[in-house]
């Protein structure tokens, strides 16, 4: 595939952040911003929040509208290239695609018909064939990681770290299957497994099972489990939490949330850990291999 | 534990037939009866279909009530006790538990903390001490069982037996975490797992998934595939499919449902073909090994 001739990378190039939806993406901003760098914003018509966009140098650009986005990227002097943000998966019909997205359709739709890890992976290789350096936001900012430890409320008790170890290992043998990046277990038992719902919505499940009196751990037990999948690209796809998540998770009862230290990140910490705070439950960074010890 | 000393079976002796809801108990009291067998059907309150117990010899019981049921069917000469028909795991608090349920309240508590293997585990061990034997449903009726092969609808397609082949691969991945018995997958991603909600939910899921647009495999396509835990006790928990579990494929869109042959039971099968049939659903029983041919 043609394209510029692929620029060395160098840490005070201008960024492109390719903007999903949420906070993370004016994070990530502020932090290279912070760090002396010069930021410009794609910002993704349909996810990205258009009053928060407006604060940044910026471009709007369907999500189909590679071309566009990378024209945008190389005449505003940038080499590397962000993703960040929530999307979820977009109808082919609602993308826009440019010429150049459309020429590679039937290889993309082969990837669409996959996992998301597949359209991932694809995404960052047309990006790196237009000569860009696709970065994670953690190589950016590694402050959006989780650390590892208590981020809020109380340290996890024997039977949430047991549910915490069963969560992890259930999380490994799905990772091949390119399916959810969450889990709910309580008590030792699988409340849900998140699927292409996200997982506010296999939370809401989790609250829905306890209304009906489906399960029987009582309210103040369990927890959610987030992990990225086994081969994840962490430059495209890394597991979040916000507020939201924390919200979901208080309104079904759980006893807090688990994530995978250094791999899952957080738009702001401190509103996560003052949610998390008022509603009682911990949210603490994990080993991804954490076993109940 | 004490209870009458262990007694031999035999195949003439009265069967104790513990219903939960549904056909099955009665698709498996005719199939005894067929075999000159006398049944007794232990009807649980709460799930049994009353006008139908009415036609077969019955006692009523609540479902904690197990030396009730016990004592019947000692009074009621028989040797065999079969569970059957779907019975949602029930609140402690509703289940009416007796002095000797009461008695074990701190063991089976421990058993209903983990998932369902460990509860139904923990159940046949208590029938037993009480010198019973726990039969299979498809020990007393073989055609109770999904056979090998197609049972109604056309052909599964090459698309169609590679989802099978997934979900197949990804049961044997979640097997020992002793969650759901059915996955959704479609043109090779996963939608939907199976969770304490049951396969109707989880079915509806992707009829949801699909309405909202965040999957992108149209209708026609994806696999309900069913299959038994490793290590569950066939006596006491089969996967079993009806007439709803059609219907809420076929409201998903699905191209068909695939079981696990000789471990999965069915109360109808005329009328689930009939069903999948009109619906232009294939109904398929597999094995569990089955890889994509």
């Amino acid at each position: 595939m043609s394209g510029p001739a692929p620029v060395s990378s160098d840490g005070d190039s201008a960024l492109a952040i390719v903007c999903g939806g949420g906070s993370l993406p004016f994070a990530l901003a502020d932090a290279a911003t912070r760090r002396g760098r010069r930021v410009v914003l794609l910002a993704l018509r349909g996810w990205a929040d258009p009053q928060r966009v407006d604060a940044y140098p910026h471009h709007w650009a369907w999500a189909g509208q590679l071309s566009r986005m990378m024209r945008f990227a190389i005449a505003d002097g940038c080499r590397d290239v962000a993703f960040i943000g929530s999307v979820t998966r977009p109808s082919l019909w609602q993308i826009r695609p440019d010429f150049r997205v459309l020429r590679m359709m039937p290889q993309l739709f082969q990837l669409y018909r996959g996992g998301d890890d597949h359209l991932q992976a694809g995404i960052g290789r047309i990006i790196e064939q237009y000569g860009f350096r696709l970065v994670g936001p953690t190589e950016i900012a590694p402050e959006l990681a989780v650390p590892r430890g208590l981020l809020a409320g109380h340290a996890p008790n024997e039977r949430d770290r047991a549910d915490i170890a069963l969560g992890l290992a259930l999380l490994r043998a799905t990772s091949p299957f390119d399916i959810g990046q969450a889990v709910v277990v309580a008590e030792n038992q699988v409340l849900a497994v998140e699927g292409p719902e996200g997982t506010d919505r296999a939370i809401a499940r989790v609250a829905e099972l306890r209304r009906n009196g489906r399960v029987r751990s009582p309210a103040g037990t369990g927890v959610l489990i987030k992990s990225p999948k086994a081969g994840q690209d962490h430059r495209i796809d890394l597991p979040a939490i916000g507020p939201p998540t924390v919200e979901a998770a208080s309104a079904a009862g759980l006893a807090g949330i688990a994530v995978v230290a250094g791999s899952t990140i957080v738009a702001e910490p401190e509103r996560i850990a003052a949610v998390a705070d008022r509603a009682k439950l911990f949210v603490v960074g994990v080993d991804p291999d954490e076993t109940q010890r």
